[in-house]
C-alpha cells in the first residue's frame, strides 16, 4: 500500500507530495508542527496537541488553516488512508506561498501538510535498558515555547547525540540550568528525592506528554516540583528520564556516559511509562 | 515572459517550482542561502558569496550538492532564462529529503533550489532620504555565522520593523550592544568620528557588502573598526547606515525615532553608497 500526504485540500501520494519553493515554511522556517501519536487506532491527546498549535500559530500570526473539526477530519482521513493503527500523525503549517520578503506578506494563505505513519506499539516493557543522554550548550533562540519548524540546533544537537552513541542531548543554558533535550523534555529525580522538571516558559516547549505525566504524578501523589534545574543536579540525580509524544516516558541511565544512580532504568521512570502507556491505552 | 526556477537538476516554470514536503528544508530548516546581486548582466562578488555558501555547508556538514563550476553555470543559465540584466540571484541548498527524523540522514542528498528576479537598478542617489531604523532585542540562535533558512526570528524581526513605519530592525544582545539588522549589517559613525560595525562572530552574519564596503573604506584611507557597538553609542552617532546584497549601503536617518545626526543621510553614508555602486558598476 502506498503512503498518501495531505497537502493544501488534497490527498496526494506520498512520494508526490510537494510545496511550492516559495512556500515560507522552505525559505524562512515560517511555520509550526505537531506530532500527535496514534495508538490503537485512536489519537491521543489530540485535543492539547491541537490547542498548541492554536497558541505556535497565533504567536506567530499565522490564520489558522482550517477549523478545529476540518482539521480532526482531515487527521482521521491520513491515518484512515495510510491504516495507521500504531504510529503518529505529523501536522505542518506555514504562513504559505508568497514572493521571497520577509516580512509577514500581505494576503497570506496558510499552508497546510499532513502525513501519518506507523511505528512500533508501545509497550511497557520491563526490560527495557533506558538510553544515554549528552549534554550540549544550548544556542537555540529565546522563543523555544513555540512549536516552529525553525529546529536546525534540534537537529545538530540530535547529530551530535547519534554521534555519541546517545539517544538524546540534553541542552545546557549559560546558567548551567538543563533546558531539555532536542525532541524531549527532561527529568531528574533528584538526590533527594524531588522528581524536577523545567518549569514551562519562552525556554522549553511545554510538552503534551510533559503535561501528561505531570497530571498522572498529581493522581498518584508523587510530589513533584517544576523548575529549573542544573547539570550539576542531574549529575548527581537518583532517577532521569525524558518524554516525548514518540518516546514516551523514557529512562535516562547515563547523562555524558556517567550512570545515573545505579545504571538502570530508575523505579519511578519505570513506573510512569507504563502508567503513561496505560493511559494511552484508555484514553 | 514566465519565470523559471532551477529545482534539483532541471528548469522548470516558477509556478511549478516544488520540493517534497520531506524536504529536510521544509521540516527542519536544515538548509543555508545565498544572495547574489545582479548589475548590469554581471554577477556582483559572486566568489565571495559562493565561498561563504561552501562555509555555511561544511558548518553545517552538508555536502555541496555540485562543484563551483557548475553552479556557475547554472547560475548563467538562471540569469539568461529569466532575462535578469539587474536583480538577484537566490541560492539554497538543504540536506534533501529523508524521512522525517531529527539526525542526519545515513545518505543525504543535498537539494538544490535556484532563482532570479529583476529589480531595479541600484542607483547612487544623492536625493534619498535614507531609512529608519527600530531596534529589538536579539533572540537568535547562537551561531548567526550560517547563512541558514531559519530564519523566523528575522522575519518576525522584520515585520515588527514595518508594522513601525521602519526599514529595518536593529538587533541588540543581552549586554546592549548592537548585533546587526534582520537581514542588513549595520554600522554607525560614532559620536567620535569613528566608522564602526560589529566584528564578525558567531552573533552575525559576515555579510559581503559589508566585506566590499570595509575594503572601499581601507583603500580610501576612511579608519574604521570592527568591534561591537552600544545601543546607547549609536543613540548619540553622527552617522548609520545598513548594508546588504540588496539595500547596497543605505543611511539610516533615524532609530526609534529619534533622529541620527541632524536627521538626513550622513556624508560617509553616501560616500560608501555612491563608492559601493559604482564599485558594482566595475565589479
Amino acid at each position: 500500500m502506498s503512503r498518501i500526504a495531505y497537502v493544501n485540500g488534497r490527498y496526494v501520494p506520498h512520494a508526490d507530495a510537494a510545496v511550492h519553493i516559495e512556500d515560507r515554511g522552505y525559505q524562512f522556517a515560517d511555520g509550526v508542527y505537531e506530532v500527535v501519536s496514534v495508538h490503537g487506532g485512536h489519537l491521543v491527546d489530540d485535543g492539547p496537541h491541537l490547542d498548541r498549535l492554536d497558541r505556535s500559530l497565533a504567536e506567530l500570526s499565522i490564520a489558522p488553516a482550517m477549523s478545529r473539526r476540518a482539521l480532526g477530519l482531515v487527521m482521521g482521513q491520513v491515518i484512515r488512508r495510510n491504516r495507521v493503527r500504531d504510529g503518529i500523525v505529523y501536522i505542518q503549517m506555514t504562513r504559505g506561498v508568497a514572493p521571497r520578503d520577509h516580512p509577514f506578506p500581505a494576503h497570506p494563505s496558510t499552508a497546510v501538510v499532513m502525513t501519518a505513519r506507523r511505528t512500533k506499539r508501545a509497550k511497557s516493557d520491563p526490560s527495557d535498558g533506558g538510553v544515554k543522554v549528552i549534554t550540549i550548550p544550548d544556542i537555540r533562540w529565546h522563543r523555544c515555547d513555540i512549536k516552529s519548524v525553525s529546529l536546525l540546533p534540534n537537529v545538530l544537537g540530535k547529530q551530535q547525540a547519534r554521534e555519541a552513541g546517545a539517544f538524546e542531548a540534553w541542552q545546557v543554558d549559560g546558567d548551567g540550568m538543563v533546558t531539555e533535550g532536542t525532541s524531549t523534555n527532561a527529568w531528574i529525580v533528584t538526590e533527594g528525592g524531588e522528581l524536577v522538571t523545567r518549569d514551562p516558559g519562552a525556554a522549553i516547549l511545554n510538552g503534551i506528554t510533559r503535561l501528561a505525566v505531570l497530571e498522572i504524578a498529581r493522581e498518584r501523589g508523587v510530589p513533584f516540583i517544576e523548575r529549573a534545574f542544573s547539570l550539576a543536579e542531574a549529575r548527581v540525580a537518583r532517577e532521569a528520564f525524558v518524554t516525548s509524544t514518540t518516546a514516551f516516558v523514557m529512562p535516562v541511565t547515563s547523562i555524558d556516559d556517567e550512570p545515573v544512580g545505579d545504571g538502570s532504568p530508575g523505579p519511578l521512570a519505570r513506573a510512569l511509562r507504563e502508567r503513561y502507556i496505560a493511559y494511552m491505552d484508555v484514553d
